[in-house]
């Protein structure tokens, strides 16, 4: 029997065939330092770096490929993005309930470091009443709205483009996080908005981990949170002026880079809109099976409302690490439980003591899969 | 005519076949997050990363796995240490003209955020005469030294062991920036006093790019640079106090960690004193011979003195970067020309203006392709 992968929101899994031969290339092929030397190997390198910045700058509406910064993941992107703001004391950022913690404890340390102040509003679990709760928070010390595009436990969709046309009209700085949707929904920073979007590489874009990107356009100027050798400018004892080195200190991850792009390419061919609708498919389609078993809570949006591939949900007195440990080791379906580190979302939906059984789906699930997991969970109700 | 590749010390290459198919078994056969689910695939994930932390900790004589952390790069891994360090205003660091930027630029920065005061000294080129010049500079205000291992412009090894008894004894934190050495010389931080060591794990330890490393000893206490999802204690609004996770935010590069363990293992299996002397025999070889030619002018330590395997040399008359591109264009031979993001080491050499052409060797290297190269510099220089 195979392994039923359900945390993709977590990382996706499998890849596509093309990103591990990309990844081994890079490695096998020209596994020299990209801008670190002029010679072919490095070159080389150079080059598969730079493809991938311009493939994911045209991909996500920014012009320029020197503002796509790649970095570990999409919580450095984010603490690049956040602490990278100059804030004074006093400024005021809005975020929401549905953040990660890689939104909000950036945004906490800058509270204790810089004395910002942090509201961050509860909008409804569909995301709806989002914008009417922002315009009652905001004063004349707002300096930045940081929002998630999709929460990774309920699945909700935030509306970014009206809270982008909110942002222009009153001149603040908008930061999106982007790690469930980059991928899954289509995203244009020039058109929505987006001063900064941060996201993985590992999820939605299908390449390998160890690769976040943060994208600044042009207008924004951050204070860099490394600081180290750009290849380029080296007698200068300050990072330079010039992107992307500017934000971008020391060897880059060419191999996962080298993937990522693979991965991109790869979701290209598929069109992102097909894997959309796959996903909303086994996610109504769960959704409808798992609404009619008793004693299943389900949290998050309507069935019928759009979402994201994402489903949390509890099971009435069964602990939901043991829903998680059963499915993993008797039916050989991998989910997660908890908090997934999103406290506030949980106190939200009311679980902010166990938390809930999240499942998640990918391009590469299937509907029989779905099938193998409902059947499961009907299992395990019927044995306590 | 194959290409040799002489650029060992921006990124080794080539990897043991190893590294490859461990990077590639983790991208295909457990694609999960490691730390972030309890299924099966994210053990198998965090079971790796655990047995890297392991092997590592063992391998520079640390007792505690939890205290190895992983970075994007050696670059953050040393922004992690320098940065994290409480240091007030007037507290005094003493560093080296030897250190590359991601040592000099974070301290910079520290002395213009912090106002902390910096003191570059100025060894032999040989590396002695360090101790005698940090008694000088030593006051009742300084808090940490902060140093490098080896040079990656002339390859002089500092006299780290001497250092370390020194720090001890005045209780001085001791950092050191291990770039050049990892996988090299043997480094065991409690024998030689240091309180954090950084590395990039794609140098000398045969690893992809994408990894570096910080071990923190159990007395330091940082604070974090990055902050985020930490997979346990979601619920805190702070980092966890919990290593790895309070230094280590968000999803690790689990295939790049996977692929570093793989090329420790192959190392361990060369034996490092075996790659040592092989590189020693390719760099004496190899000064002996460039020594010879007329108009060459070599930095760094002299011939019979122990070094690493750099060499930096100028050709007068001829600009270093025309050099290089030659000897990559028509030789087929990769080095790397500049200043090699360490502009004081240049200034110590007196190449600050055009820096040097640097070559560097690694296992995998041999006598044949040092002879190759000599000829190619003695035809170069006689076109000119």
């Amino acid at each position: 029997m195979s392994y039923i992968y359900f945390d993709q929101a977590a990382s996706s899994f499998p890849k596509p065939k093309k990103v591990g031969e990309a990844v081994l290339e890079a490695i096998n092929d020209y596994g020299a330092n990209p801008g670190r030397g002029g010679h072919t190997l490095a070159v080389r390198a150079n080059d598969v770096i730079f493809k991938a910045r311009k493939t994911i700058a045209m991909m996500f509406g920014e012009q320029n490929p020197a503002n796509v910064c790649f970095y570990l993941n999409a919580t450095q992107a984010l603490n690049q993005a956040i602490q990278g703001v100059d804030f004074k004391e006093g400024d005021h950022v809005i975020t929401t309930s549905f953040e990660h913690n890689s939104v909000r404890r950036p945004l906490e340390r800058l509270k204790d470091t810089k004395g910002i102040k942090v509201s961050y509003i509860e909008p409804a679990v569909n995301g709806k009443l989002l914008l009417e709760l922002i315009e009652q928070e905001i004063n004349e010390n707002t300096k930045a709205i940081v929002v998630s595009h999709g929460s990774n436990v309920t699945g909700t969709i935030l509306p970014i483009e009206e809270i982008g046309m909110f942002t222009k009209v009153h001149d603040i700085l908008f930061v999106v996080d982007a790690s469930q949707t980059a991928g899954i929904l289509s995203l244009d920073m020039k058109e929505m908005n987006i001063d900064m979007l941060a996201f993985p590489g590992h999820k939605g874009l299908m390449g390998p981990q160890g690769t976040g990107v943060l994208i600044i356009r042009d207008h924004v100027d951050l204070i860099p949170l490394i600081y180290g050798g750009t290849g380029s400018h080296s007698e200068d004892v300050h990072q330079p002026e010039k992107r992307p080195e500017r934000y971008e200190s020391g060897t880059l991850n060419t191999p996962g880079i080298a993937g990522l792009l693979a991965g991109i390419e790869e979701l290209h061919s598929i069109g992102i809109e097909s894997i959309y609708e796959h996903e909303a498919q086994l996610t109504t389609y769960c959704l409808e099976r798992l609404s009619v078993i008793e004693g299943i809570q389900i949290y998050g949006p309507q069935l019928h409302e759009t979402r994201l591939a994402v489903i949390s949900f509890t099971i009435e007195g069964i602990d939901v690490h043991e829903v998680a440990m059963i499915l993993d080791q008797h039916y050989q379906i991998g989910v997660r439980a908890g908090l997934h580190c999103s406290p506030l979302t949980h106190s939200l939906l009311g679980t902010e003591d166990g938390g809930a059984i999240r499942v998640s789906f990918g391009y590469y699930n299937t509907i029989e899969e779905v099938d193998r997991f409902i059947d499961a969970i009907k299992e395990i109700k019927s044995f306590f």
